[in-house]
């Protein structure tokens, strides 16, 4: 099959590749039903993190099983099954905890934007629908694999409830799903650091209730000004930079709480400063196997439609135009359908 | 009166100062009943908090009022209080919502080791007792001022809970009393690393259910392997060095929580490693303020003994060999009495 391959920064290719085969007798090959470009497949394209080898890319998913390894057990040929980007046995202390991001036998999916894609951990990993969704549905249920799975571990790890006051640092997809999550899960208040016209629109859209363009210390200044000096209870850092987890850290009222889920580039912590602000601190990758249930029952229902943040489809051949154009900030996220 | 004054590192004196007197409406004075030197009083005294200029030491205190400013209306000369180290408004934002430690007026006492002392903002800081407690209860209220509520914060920012699994990581008063706090908020577990005798037994009296030895790389071994590989879900974090941190980093499971209350001293953390170790950080001066009422109830009624951490007596006029017996890790913490 033809499938994409990242060579080296700025180097996407879609080029011809083995076909993914049961490797292990708890794989599951799917055929995708769609596929994606995910903010963090930017980190190597930028050169911002190290390309050893060529990288068979792509970890966000969703579509039919096509075979399943002699133990899998939950899942079947012929269903419809979205899984999370982090692989995970969905057994071990770690995962029965929630953290199914941690698990002891985690890995990391690799190689869906592809026709056909091996997913290891398969009882682990998959949830399969009762029916096949219509084919309206698969943006959205794309969407929950990572993406909005993440923006939603943000919003829970900064500990949203009803009626509290949040910030979403940064306007990528993730950051405009945080918003989607908190408004979800009762938030009062949203405001969205976003200057962004498209997306601060898309923001307003998910539920955000502010939108502060300022950056920075004026960023900061501008939120503590609407929150009357005191600052938020709950801040998602959606980006990984140190800009961006200073921007959170300095609009966290002390005892608040920080959800930070870009992973972190070239981000340190002094100890004694993080103390004396006092904030409640939560990263990693999200353990989206956790609320994969209920985000797919969300969406079937049609009370969310997380895949409004794909706003640039291309079939899967012009991968590499995707990549560019997400890059160049063109597209919010680009959404690769399948032949 | 004499007072204990820090004028460089290892240099403690006792000497005339000027009475402590009333300099704002809301300031109370107070006549000590004890006081005491804090483990944090050993950074300045070891070079590793500058001293710019000579130092009025304590902060902790308990005793009996004898005047009060003009706008002070929850206590009166004759009454016997407990007062926090962090002195707060206690009406405030932040302190409204727990945090006193993070006051927007926060001051941090000094002037404790003296047989008076101003406590500003008064109404806002210190806490009365119905009657005059007997001289034996003495150690026990005085210890509530900060090792207690540094120890008990630590224990609640780690979230211990009934049946958790603890690990205390520092055998000072503070973690001792982090022990005390841990089997008080119903823990099931609690391993406290410590290879000093004594402090280990006074650990086991507080409630400590193991003792770990071995430090570093080999600690974390040691704890992983009594927890199944898995690690505790509440560390509590109280020395403040680099390698503490470490150590509590390395036996705290996915999701679990690490309350952090040494002040850090050359502590810096990778953004990346801690989004990937996916825990739980919340640190800072605890909030002693919140739990005051609580704790020195728990004192009064007899269900627990924190003063026991002092094995060490001897009159405020040695207080520096006070200081010297804590420094050379001779005594755990010193009680100073006031003539």
């Amino acid at each position: 099959m033809y499938a994409t391959v990242m060579h080296g920064p700025g180097d996407v290719r879609y080029e011809q590749v083995d076909d993914p085969k049961i490797l292990k007798p708890t794989d599951a090959i799917i055929q995708l039903s769609a596929t994606c470009i995910c903010g963090s497949d930017l980190w190597p394209y930028r050169g911002a993190s190290p390309i050893e080898q060529p990288m068979h890319m792509g970890h966000e998913y969703c579509g039919v099983v096509v075979e399943v390894g002699s133990e899998v057990r939950t899942v079947r040929p012929g269903q419809f099954v979205v899984g999370s980007f982090c692989l995970s046995d969905n057994t071990c202390p770690h995962c029965r905890s929630g953290f199914q991001s941690s698990c002891r036998q985690r890995e990391f999916m690799s190689g869906a934007q592809a026709p056909y894609a091996r997913v290891p951990l398969a009882d682990g990993t998959l949830v399969a629908t009762e029916e096949m969704p219509d084919d309206a549905m698969i943006p959205h249920m794309l969407a929950v694999s990572d993406v909005l799975g993440t923006g939603w571990y943000g919003a829970w790890a900064a500990d949203v409830r009803e009626g509290s006051t949040v910030v979403v640092v940064g306007d990528g997809a993730v950051g405009l799903l945080a918003v989607l999550a908190a408004r979800q899960m009762g938030a009062e208040r949203i405001i969205a650091m976003s200057r962004h016209e498209t997306r601060s629109q898309l923001a307003r859209e998910f539920g955000a209730t502010d939108i502060v363009t300022e950056r920075g210390e004026d960023g900061i200044a501008r939120i503590l000004d609407m929150t009357d000096g005191i600052g938020a209870e709950s801040v998602v850092e959606a980006v990984g930079t140190k800009e961006a987890m200073q921007q959170a850290m300095g609009v966290c009222r002390p005892g608040g709480a920080i959800g930070y889920v870009g992973v972190p580039h070239g981000v340190t912590l002094d100890g004694q400063d993080l103390f004396f602000r006092q904030q409640r601190m939560l990263g990693g990758p999200a353990p989206v196997r956790r609320f994969l249930p209920d985000l797919m029952d969300r969406v079937l229902q049609g009370r969310i439609q997380p895949g409004r943040v794909f706003d640039l489809t291309l079939p899967l051949a012009q991968v590499a135009d995707g990549y560019k154009a997400m890059d160049e900030r063109r597209a919010i996220k680009t959404l690769l359908t399948v032949a």
